[in-house]
């Protein structure tokens, strides 16, 4: 991957902004350095991010390609997660013309864009860029058990479940780090996080044998860049298909502290299984002493804080309410740092860290 | 990979055999289906396998590839694990040697010799195979939460290390099985398994995302093969690099029963780390409770013996007392397998899965 530059980006979403996992769009719109100058999305037309997100956002949603090139669109990102990870046939007409335009091209599909010969000679006609987010470095190095650098202090994101903000949680951490005065560094491990800060490596992408070692290195490039270091969690310990993800992330960062992550009302692990089992979601008390336990496995860590997902609880007060009955049920320091700020909460991490000398 | 046909196998060990880390030539000796005619290796010219493994184990060390193909070798076998997974320039000549003469070749390498263009042209050139064990198939499913076959019985090894003899624990149980006349089926999740059983995954290759499901993929075929299901272990649950790929195998196969290998003697993880921290191996009576609770995360599972493996213990009746030990400490059926063979063992794994109707 290049040095990162400012792009103008233009959004591919057809049909599943505001719909359902939009999550690429919507991270990439809130948290990345990139500017967003159109999402590419015929269901939407007319309307604009800013109805779903605020008024912070004036991103409008338009019909064709031309029309956000019109806009100062310089490259496409791909923000469809197409079942299958291949991109729809309707769908490469649109990346051909794009590369064809000298439009970058940013994916996060598991099916490379550069390995196809027809994008591939597009890109080497035009001069264009495509970045595939999910190729990961050829480093193919084992875990060494390399100790943290002192000074610096490591905080894994984990949850309840995937897909309910454990990027997000340490994006808004990093955020209050840096608004404290302090060096704050937020590691990427997935492709969006990726896309928001233009590097790291997609983990779950990884070789198995060398998840662990790469997200140790990913730790240790951290470390030169800060000194509080959020590092993005992916699935959760006890996810059916995406633990091993997890436990990589752990055994690999050996953090200093973590953060529990849930989304309020969540009652089932997101797997798409073919049998009628249930996968319910752990309650938190039985999550946080799992979590320590695991991690104890390798490198002592504890749980210092919630982070509650309350986007689907209407009212504000109702929100807290839920935050103060966690907050007994558990004995952490909880909050949502997306719906009411994150320096509560970061506060609560940092008297953790520094009280008690666990780094 | 092609329907496998018996070969006649020189192995590759220079200066590794008896010495450290061979046990991908003792396993293929041990178990494999394929005739082994000679062992490569400059470092024990003159000697005979039978000189370690016993007297059915009639297989002498040559110095020159012509050597053994003289006694009708048609495939050489990569039987060393050099640092850093390439294969050394000094056996580059004899691969191509070898391909020339339309011997296949084989390896367990992560740098895969397919790749290789004088090799693969070497072998286009003849007709000679270069199969490379650690590819793995281009499936890329996740974990579905598929059930198991009613009647089949899935029993995962794990261990306290790795490179104790997990491989070794499932496939003495599958021979077991088979002498007990119950159809008995051996999962092979690394390269030593593939090569000695012709089928199977190096899960620890799969990309993460994807490690539970092609666990959970192996099983399903098994399940086709018989009922009495032994899928090979790999690394620990605790190890500082490998935790990932074993909790993959735990949660991706959903075993009804483990059977937990360690070795006599054995303090210290095998880990090759940058400093002095020590990763000592657990208690037993630690290990039995974590990995049913690890395994509970996503489906019950219990422990239901232990495997130990006394190879450096020299008398029978003190490895015999060791054992008796390790029984009334776990309250556990424990018995080393390979130096006193395994109907003992497989005996109390059955008792324990059919008088629980654990399926």
């Amino acid at each position: 991957m290049r040095p990162h530059t400012i792009r103008r980006l233009v959004i591919l979403t057809e049909g599943q902004f505001g719909v359902h996992h939009a999550k690429t769009a919507i991270g990439v719109i809130r948290y990345g350095r990139d500017d967003v100058v159109a999402l590419l999305d015929s269901t939407i037309v007319g309307r604009n991010v800013s109805e779903w997100l605020g008024p912070r956002y004036d991103v409008p949603a338009v019909a064709t390609l031309d029309e956000a090139i019109a806009l100062g669109a310089d490259a496409l990102l791909i923000g469809i997660a197409p079942t299958g990870g291949k991109l729809p046939d309707a769908w490469r007409a649109v990346v051909v013309r794009a590369l064809e335009a000298r439009l970058d091209v940013l994916s996060g599909l598991h099916t490379f864009l550069g390995d196809d010969p027809e994008f591939a000679s597009a890109a080497a006609m035009s001069g264009a860029e495509i970045v595939d987010y999910r190729r990961v470095p050829d480093r193919h190095q084992t875990a060494v058990g390399r100790p943290h650098r002192p000074g610096a202090k490591v905080i894994l994101t984990v949850g309840s479940d995937c897909a309910i903000g454990k990027m997000t949680v340490a994006l808004e951490l990093e955020r209050a780090a840096r608004e404290a005065g302090l060096a704050g560094v937020f590691v990427p491990t997935g492709q969006t996080g990726m896309m928001i800060a233009g590097w790291g490596v997609s983990v779950d992408r990884e070789i198995a044998d060398f998840l662990a070692g790469t997200c140790e290195w990913l730790v240790e490039q951290a470390e030169e860049l800060g000194d509080w270091i959020f590092v993005e969690g992916q699935g959760s310990i006890d996810h059916p298909a995406y633990s091993p993800v997890t436990l990589g992330l752990i055994h690999g960062t050996t953090p200093h502290a973590m953060v529990l992550v849930h989304k309020v009302g969540l009652e089932e692990h997101d797997f798409e299984h073919i049998t009628d089992a249930s996968y319910p979601i752990r309650p938190l008390t039985e999550l946080i002493p799992l979590h320590e336990m695991v991690a104890g496995l390798v490198a002592p860590s504890r749980v210092v804080a919630i982070a509650l997902n309350t986007a689907d609880v209407e009212r504000d007060d109702e929100a807290r309410r839920i935050i103060g009955l966690t907050e007994a049920e558990t004995g952490l320091p909880t909050d949502d740092p997306v719906r009411f700020g994150p320096t509560r909460l970061f506060g609560a991490v940092r008297a953790a860290l520094e009280s008690e000398e666990m780094t």
